[in-house]
Parts: structure tokens; sequence; C-alpha cells
């Protein structure tokens, strides 16, 4: 296929997954009318915080059904609209977590309704907490859909049941992921803090997450839920071999910790224009990444550790935590992380047991990968 | 039936329940232990928050699925199960919700999860979110798994479709319930005022709400999750008409009403030895009821409004909370409102289209209300 094709695929499958998506909010918004106008507009704003993404896990479902032989489309999009409805539910509550109010630049849940409340005279904790408690509220309305929309599809008796238990699957490893993620930014201490604290004991291991530590819970809160189970979802859908499944679900679990790693790169060396996003903020955050996880108990480290999280963070010293990560070969060992998962992902992609089509299907995935580390 | 035959069906369909939910928890645990210990502990504590309950909404469901005749208990059991990790998700989250550390005496996940963080040296603040970030995972486990539990029943087809169509009403509208009630505790403004505030135009009406919102609110929040769909499931599990459904999910959106008032009542004027609760509690956290509602706005109100809320509140003032009440004659309203939705309920029972053994079997439900209210 050239470029043209390919776009055209990918424009195909979006529209498909923006209908399911439409039909399933629309319905939710007429019954949430029937209960009271405030409810109708919280299923607005949950409407509008599921648009505009890039349907990531929409596209691994579909990709993968249709590469395998798959051509009920639609059913394929409701099963990638499930999974993009699971997503919304764990970033809405991931913000909750990380007191977050915005994301992708607009106000996310918390924030909308924490501005609706302090426009209104309510002091600004109190209106937090309020924003807060919608967002709990809105991502609890997402999580419990997310099973509906497999219902929807049409599918049922064994396939139905398998592809609820990749869901579960999906939903009980993120979960897994989210907690380690909670209990990481405990046992690095407050912001600020590079080394281990007494906070230690709280998780049962001591001192700064290692990179282990970290790769394993980016595997768990991101990498299954959002290539290795869509990918096996499709590929159960297209009625594909066991052996076909399980070969799509490492090459999904490799891609998705490479993907992960070059994020936590391009959070801190990316280049703004492209990534649309500051490469202070992961810094000013604190966010726990290999590149860090590396440097942490290096000699040269010491001189930064104390600005990590820090939420007045300058660009001068963002530029010098870059250049101790360099001279603590911390980029260089990430970069070489993410080129091995890439490998491994490719040589998953390999087996015989999947088609050409496969191959053909997500080489451009692995090489974008490739291609955004050195 | 005598008492004593009741106590045994009761015991009966208790043990019932609780071999499904130990199944269920059992099998979670065994998964999450490969996901490493934090996370089986995780599970573990979430067991803990789930036991120790009166199953209610379980019996409710297996008390009118026998009623009508069905026999299969473990299928009802399943189905019952369904609703009590649905009731585990929403106390879960409405802790969070309402920064609650403490439920039935002892701690819930979020204060257990802060007192980990605290004991390692974790500061108070942070601790606290901590235990909350855990409690929003931990809910949205309990939420998620509530749908498998009925795949688990057994129940297939149309069947189980109608049953996840109940879940999920369920779901859909106390989420709307726990919306007004974010919303009613910011329109109440700050702790401790009882009228109007500059927040009212949060939520777009003004000043505290109404009995006639109260009432809404109770019923989204409360009485269509654990009385009217529990009622309805096991109805539609024993296959009985949709009239019969019909008057079941009456009787229980009724009953239900009454309970919750009959619930504020006894938070307020009830005997400490009997509810096992402090009559301080509902005053102090300034809970919104029905009875507040009525006594709002009354010119004997004034001296003690601004007391409701107060965290430090005494006994003798909670005392004179009362006699206001009772000079407003809001505890007599409350009490001949909840008479009202008893009656309401009772009629429900006597329609012709349930049979005889439904009234046997809810008779002592709605004497119960009616014994508790003067």
């Amino acid at each position: 296929m050239d470029t043209h094709e390919l776009l055209a695929v990918s424009e195909r499958r979006h529209q498909q997954v923006e209908r399911v998506l439409a039909a399933f909010f629309s319905d939710s918004h007429y019954r949430a009318k029937a209960l009271g106008a405030p409810y109708a507009a919280l299923w607005e704003t949950l409407e509008r915080n599921t648009a505009g993404g890039k349907r990531f896990r929409p596209r691994m479902v579909m990709a993968a059904y249709e590469a395998l032989g798959g051509t009920d489309l639609d059913a394929a999009a409701h099963v990638g609209a499930a999974f993009e409805l699971l997503h919304t539910a764990l970033i809405v509550h991931d913000d909750v977590i990380d007191r977050d109010f915005v994301r992708r630049g607009g106000v996310n849940v918390s924030g909308r309704y924490r501005d609706i409340a302090t426009t209104a005279g309510i002091p600004l904790p109190d209106a937090e907490h309020r924003g807060m408690s919608v967002a709990i509220i809105a991502g609890d309305l997402a999580l419990f859909n997310a099973y509906r929309l497999i219902d929807r599809s049409g599918v049922d008796g064994i396939l139905r049941t398998r592809l609820h238990d990749l869901l579960d699957e999906a939903m009980f490893v993120s979960a897994a992921g989210e907690l380690y993620d909670v209990d990481f930014a405990l046992r690095s201490g407050l912001p600020g803090s590079g080394t281990g604290t007494a906070a230690d004991d709280a998780t049962g291991s001591p001192g700064s997450p290692t990179v282990d530590e970290i790769l394993e819970m980016e595997r768990l809160k991101t990498a299954v839920y959002s290539f290795e189970t869509p990918l096996q979802a499709g590929a159960v859908l297209a009625a594909a071999s066991p052996a076909a499944v399980a070969a799509l679900g490492t090459f999904g679990r490799n891609i998705g910790i490479a993907y992960q790693i070059v994020d936590d790169l391009l959070g801190v060396f990316g280049d703004e224009r492209d990534t649309g996003k500051t490469t202070l903020g992961d810094l000013r955050e604190g966010k726990r990444t290999v590149l860090l996880a590396h440097a942490v108990g290096r000699p040269e480290w010491g001189e930064v550790a104390g600005l990590i999280g820090s939420p007045e963070l300058t660009t001068a010293q963002a530029r010098r935590i870059r250049e101790v990560l360099e001279e603590t070969g911390s980029r260089r060992f990430a970069e070489a992380l993410a080129r091995d998962f890439a490998n491994r992902a490719w040589e998953a992609l390999v087996d015989p047991v999947l088609p050409e089509a496969v191959r053909e299907e997500f080489r451009p995935v692995v090489a974008s990968v490739l291609g955004r580390v050195r």
C-alpha cells in the first residue's frame, strides 16, 4: 500500500470508531436528560474529554482485525471503542490521582468542574475537591460502560466471553500499574528528593524505583491496555489461532514498552514543535521514568536531583538536567533500551504464525519507534 | 413461616452469597499475586472492605427470586453478589468524595492506605492523598468486576442482557444521585451555612436543596441501586412477567425512599444502642436530609442553622438542634413522609400481578420501616 492508501484506511477506521462513540454518547445523553440537566451536562463533559484523541487503542484493534482477515468493521469498531472508553476512564481517574486539572492544553473534567465552582465564588480548595469528585463519577461512568460497548458489538457466545476477558485483563493489569505508580511517587518521597526516604517502608522496597521496576510499572500501567490487549482483541475477533493471538500479544507488550520509553525520552529531550508538549512538564511534575531511574545514584546526578519535581524549574535548570542525563549515559541507555524492545517486538511479528499482512500493517509502528531514537 | 424458618432462609441466602464472593476474591487474589505482593494486598483490603456487610442488596435479589418461584439459588447469588460489588465500589468512591477515612467504626480503604503511609513517616496531607488515590483504584476494580459476576452466573442470552441492563441502570442512576449530592454540598455553601450562598449559581438552582430535591437525590443515589433494581433483577431471573417486574420496581423505589428517610431520622433521633452509630455524626458532617431541608427557612431554625456541619458540635448543641427540629415540625413531617412512602410501597405489593409469596416475603420489610417511625 502506498501512503495515500494507508491514510485512507486509517481515516476509514477512525470514522467508524467515531460513529460508534457518537451513538453511545447520544444514547447516554438522552438517558441522562431524564435525570436532570446537570447530569446531562456531565455526559457532555465526558464526551468532550473523550473527543479529539488519536483513537490509538481502537486503531490497534482494527489494524489487527483487518490484517488477520476480519471484515465486520462495525463489530471491530465497537470493541475498539470499548478500549477507548476504558482509556478515558483511566486517564480521568489518573488525573485525579495526579491532581492535574489540565490535559492536552485544555481543562479536563476536574478542571472544568473546579472552574464552574470558582466562578460561582467557591474557595479554591473546595472548588478543586468538587472538580475531583465529579471526575471520580465521570471516570466511573466511562469505566462501567466500556463493557457495554462490547455487548453492543453484536458478537455473542464464546467470542464475546473472550473479548470480555481481554478487556477485564486490560483493566485488572492497569490498576496494578497505577497502584505501583502511586507507590513509587511515595517512595521517591517529597518532590525534589531523588533518593529514598522514610517512605520506603510504605511499599516494602527501599529507595527510588529501579529501572526494572519502572519498566514493569509502565508495562502494567500502559502497555497492556494500550497495545497488548487491544491487538489480541482484534485477533480474537478475527478468529485467529491461539498462536497468532499470543504472537500479537508479545508484539504488543514489547512495542508498548518501547513506546513508553520513547515517550519519556521525548518528554525531556523532544522537540516541542514536534511533540506539541513542553519538555519542562515531565521534569516539573517529577514523572518517574527509566531515564531518571538510570541516573539516580550516579555521582553526577547529585547536582540536579533536587530539581526534579520542582514546579518552578527554569529553562536553564532543565538544560542542565539534560546535560547531566547525557553525562550519566542515561539518555543513551534509555535509547538503547527502546531499540531493544522495538527489536523484540519485530521478532514477534516475524513469527510465521502471523500472515504477511500483519507485518505490513505494523512495520510502520516499529519503524516510527526506531525512527524517534537516535 | 415462623421466625425460626425465616432466619434459616435468611442464613442460607447469606451463605450462598458469601460463597460466591469468596470464590471471586480468591480468584482475583490469585491473579493479583502474579503482578506483585502489593497488588495482592490491595485485593485483600478490598475483600475486607466488602466483608461484614449485611448483604442487603443480594438479599433483595434472592428474596424476589425465590418468592417468584426461582430455584437456581447459585445463579441468584451471583446476581446478588454483582449488586454487592457495585455497592462496595460506590461507597469506596463516596468515601473519597466525602473525605471519610472511617466506615462502620474501622478504617476504610483510604484510611488503611493513609495509615500505612503515615506510619512510614509520610506527612499527613500526602498520606491522605495516597489513601484516597488507592481507594479510587480499589473502587474501580470493584465497579469493573460487578458485571463479571453476572457473566459468571451461568445465565445466558436475553436473560443475561436484561440483567446487564438492570445493573447498568443501577450504576447510571446512582452516578446522577452522587453528582447531585456533590452539588448540594456546594450549594449549601461552607459548613455551617444554612442558607444559599454565591455557590448557588454553580448548579443553576438557588439556595439550600428543597425537600423534593433531597428526595429525588436519595432516590437516585441509593433507592434505585439498593432496592428497585436488585428486586427487578431477582424477578427477571425468575422469568416473572413484565407487569410483576414493574410492580416490584415500584415497591422497591418507594420502600427505598422510605428507608432513606428513616435512616436520616435515626441518624439524628435514633437510639445509639439500637443503631450502633452516634447521633452526632450526621449533624457534624452536615448530611443533607429531608429532615433538615424541611427545617431550613423556618424562623426557629436560624438559631441552630450555623451549627450544622460543625465537626466540634457538642452533645448539648445536638440536643438543642433536636428540640428545634421538633418545634419546626420537621421530625413529624419526615416521619409522615416515611410512612407515606412505605404505604405506597405496600400498595404496589398488593397488586394482583404479584403472587402471595411476594407479599409474605416483603411484609416484614414494610413493617420494619413503619415500626421505626412513631
